[in-house]
């Protein structure tokens, strides 16, 4: 697998330093590196193929996040990135949707809105290094991260849910109306829109985009300035400006869980779900 | 009059299809069409000479919307247009604001409220396709679309209520924040701007600008894409963006409309609006 | 002083009036100019060096402000513009925030809010000429005035309080955000950017930009502009924009100051300012 790097070489080629002084961690799923020495911790999506967002997966970033902020206090940025360079995550793994386990549906949910909770309030500055597609939840996962870098390959970044036959949940169609504004928003979820590089940067979907080979080095370059803002005061700002949107969907998370549910055990969803998949199985 | 089209001959033009197929509908102030066969239905406005907006015309789009939703499940997308190329709509029928029945002019704002609720709710994707100027209440309409199409001629967009005197409602200026942003919008309301083509383009106003003889059959393209967006999704969607400013709506109706009385029946704006009528009588 | 303009001489050279009809008024920290026989009105900051805000400057402006508003109902327009044709306003007093008199420091903040309250709520079409830098709480009333004119000099404007370690209160950041939109605030108000002239154009933050000798003429033809609109239009237009804003500073009044109080307390921010004011004597 040509696409999957060992993080902690990035690090060394970015920053020049020994091995020694980088610890690397976590499960499988998601790798993490931090340098004992150094503000920028290193976060690699790593789930083959495509990183598509189980409920292990999204327990596995929120956990990995967790562990950064409550035990590495000197770090105050993470690059956020995929291990396949083609593509940074997928969405939902549909598998989670497709007759679903009624048991493990909900709790697939919760873990979903979990990570958006942790992500989008974290108190690390997080730039996500999007090398490869970023589709529906992973698109999500990108939107949540406080800067988005892009490669100018032709890769596409957007909530295509309407497409398959289901509707991003409000709290992701008024993250997309925060980022690119109401009416791009409201046109881009109604068609179900995937955005090109250089019309993501356009519209604000994304902040910068550079040469493919480049995105990993500017991501690391950008954390290094947002590391340098007292980190106190830069989170103060940003728990102002977002917080009111994660306590909104933690006084619906129960709310959002059973009307999510409803609609993907509902017939003509399932039946979407049917044909997209023979379609993406056709493809492969 | 030559302005005035019947909308029949376009869809043959446009769908290249025998008029059998085709059922005209409505009274004279609105003209609808559907296609038994077909998801695009449209919907002409036709109170000559300038499409303003009375009690009945309100009333007439109204109802004329609620049927096709109703009767015409197959009905996924509206194209709306007017039988005036030059004028998609003045606005509120002045007669109706000046000197007003006091029985009347509550009702008649009732109606006009009904309409933002019934449009921009409507379960179908409404394209509008303005040939010609959509000014105050008639920029409300073509607002209330999902898509706007315009004319590359000379014509304008805009709520121009301050000039007159009077004060677009709540819910009005609300809805050109979300189209434009909240700045462009704020210095439009004061000053009653009205936008060109390539300006409206620019901030958002309208999402497409086309040659004139290109607008209705570019509005019935765009309409075909959106019918194809599997409806379930794209409605839920809509309802998750759009409901939250109809509920506030609904919930303030009776003080908008009261609101509104008592600022018509001010002295001053009765004053503004007898010198706005006497200047469009010299200019006619 | 050569940045030190009297008033009354620029607006004999804009209108062209003799010296007779003008009234010249204020304190020291501010002066206001009023022709009887004209409805735009000048205020200029006047606190050297840099126009910074103490609770008594705050209080001079508002309380210009009330006069203006209550004393001359013929005055419809304010052009508001600074002494120092270099530096708007610089933002709060720093020796109001460093090792701050504990009485003192929440009616200091209360001033700052009264003048928030006092400017963005204004009957007055309120136009800002920024010859010169607009910086933190200095641009904060740049941004509360209803339009921005902005010198095409190497100045800049912008929220840059996390830079000093502290952060901007909820409803400057907010009114950032309707100014330039949620991402644009969202990534200014975390690092403290700062936007030269060109880039705050582009971005909102300002309406227009004209050479530096254009700048007081343009902000009072702009005056005259939103003066010719019926005033009572104009103001339930936007109060309908901005009084929720308003309201919901008003309601957490109490608690703003306390959280200000509390966090310019904090020992890490007292050493970030120390810091800051130590670079500021180094570079005077």
């Amino acid at each position: 697998m040509n696409n999957v790097r060992i993080g902690s070489k990035w690090c060394k080629l970015i920053y020049k330093q020994p091995l020694s002084t980088l610890k690397q961690g976590g499960d499988k799923l998601v790798m993490t590196e931090i340098d004992i020495n150094h503000p920028v911790a290193m976060m690699t999506l790593n789930r083959p193929p495509v990183n598509s967002l189980s409920l292990e997966m999204c327990n596995a970033i929120t956990s990995a996040l967790s562990s950064i902020e409550n035990e590495h206090p000197h770090i105050h940025s993470l690059v956020l990135n995929s291990s396949n360079s083609s593509i940074f995550s997928a969405g939902l793994d549909i598998t989670e949707l497709y007759r679903p386990d009624p048991n493990r549906l909900p709790e697939f949910w919760k873990s979903f809105q979990d990570l958006f909770i942790k992500l989008y309030g974290s108190r690390l500055a997080t730039i996500a290094a999007i090398e490869g597609s970023a589709i529906a939840g992973g698109c999500m996962v990108a939107m949540s991260c406080d800067y988005r870098i892009i490669s100018s390959n032709k890769i596409t970044i957007g909530l295509n849910e309407t497409k398959l036959g289901i509707a991003a949940p409000f709290w992701m169609s008024d993250m997309l109306i925060r980022t690119i504004g109401f009416r791009k928003a409201e046109i881009a979820l109604s068609m179900g829109s995937l955005f090109l590089p250089e019309e993501a940067l356009k519209v604000g979907f994304v902040d910068e985009i550079v040469s493919p080979n480049e995105v990993i080095s500017r991501a690391h370059h950008q954390a290094e300035q947002w590391a340098k803002i007292p980190s106190q005061a830069r989170v103060v700002s940003k728990k102002q400006l977002r917080q009111r949107y994660i306590t909104e969907l933690q006084k619906n998370q129960q709310q959002d869980i059973k009307q999510f549910c409803a609609f993907i055990n509902d017939d003509d969803v399932q039946l979407s779900l049917a044909k997209y998949m023979a379609k993406l199985k056709n493809n492969s």
